[in-house]
């Protein structure tokens, strides 16, 4: 059996909302697994000094325009969000708790209804009431969240990972490591794919 | 007729050099044709705050690797650069003076041909020497170019076309204008054939 794919994202990234829907599909495709690695962009950033895409002059209008046409190629739901981009602390603290507490299955049924929940359904998923539906697909209370999610422990674990996706080089969302081999951007898969077929690229 | 589709690179944009031997029989497929515009990133990026590819950390990295494999995967010939990126003024500026003085056809073949000479051959296209294989597909000495294209005229021209082209919200390199829906990158060309097939996206 060959290791899991390794996918980083941020729940504030579109691109990354778009590869939670497809990453598993076409990992299994090819007998893959795959790692779910939340990652917070913001604290990323301060190492890559990029700003947020909406912040930089002409870049930021013209995402806009590619998330929706991207969304519309792939058929896949997409409402832009009246706040964007967005804190995603809450949401990758709580990914982070209910993958410890309660297994990987539950946190990745989370991760894509909290992706949905903000890009499609237009909820806050920086506010425990908006991570209701994300809890609810995982089988928990959102008044739970808080407490879970908030404590020490799971800062500290959210953090170390974050460390750790960027000492592998990971600088954006999504961000897949196959076999080592990095691939960032949901416009990779192709390539991801390529080298999931061949073995090389 | 419909109109050409405004196509807008920077000599030292790996993926402007791979859409530069992409983006004509894409055009021609739809029945279109193709209108090259020189750009600056240099000057572009004062604007956007950005900086090049390889000066920004992890991602400057992951880029040169993205080069590669995008060639590779394209059947397009790449060397790494000795030195990159590179000004382009000259080769621009070059560009600018053929096209006036004669004609698009021998433009494009020496634009075609730069590309080619600093991304496949290793040649410097920062000295009219480097130039010498981009002026002889257009029919020309390259010592011809250093008077032609430094003129203050063709300076002028190369300039007005890079505030030009910001002001259509020209970004990056490849960037595409088809009936004033914008792409930005070689791995929008999918989006970019999309929008010329249904003329929508």
């Amino acid at each position: 059996m060959s290791a899991p794919i390794d996918f980083y994202f941020d729940f504030s990234s579109p691109y990354g909302y778009f590869a939670a829907l497809r990453i598993e599909a076409l990992a299994a495709k090819y007998g893959r697994t795959v790692a779910w690695h939340p990652v917070l962009l913001g604290a990323i950033f301060k190492t890559t000094g990029c700003a947020p895409l909406p912040m930089v002059p002409l870049k930021g209008d013209y995402s806009y325009r590619d998330f929706e046409r991207t969304a519309r190629l792939h058929g896949i739901p997409y409402k832009r969000p009246a706040t964007f981009p967005i804190s995603t602390q809450l949401a990758a603290r709580a990914m982070t708790w209910i993958a410890r507490d309660f297994g990987d299955a539950k946190a990745v049924a989370f991760a894509k209804a909290a992706f949905a929940s903000y890009f499609a359904d237009g909820l806050d998923i920086t506010r425990p009431e908006g991570l209701a539906p994300a809890c609810e697909a995982a089988g928990l209370k959102h008044e739970a969240v808080l407490d879970g999610a908030n404590s020490q422990d799971i800062k500290d674990m959210l953090k170390a990972g974050v460390d750790a996706a960027v000492a592998r080089g990971v600088f954006g969302s999504p961000f897949m490591i196959a076999d080592g081999e990095p691939f960032w951007g949901f416009d990779r898969f192709d390539q991801l794919e390529a080298f999931l077929k061949n073995g090389k690229i």
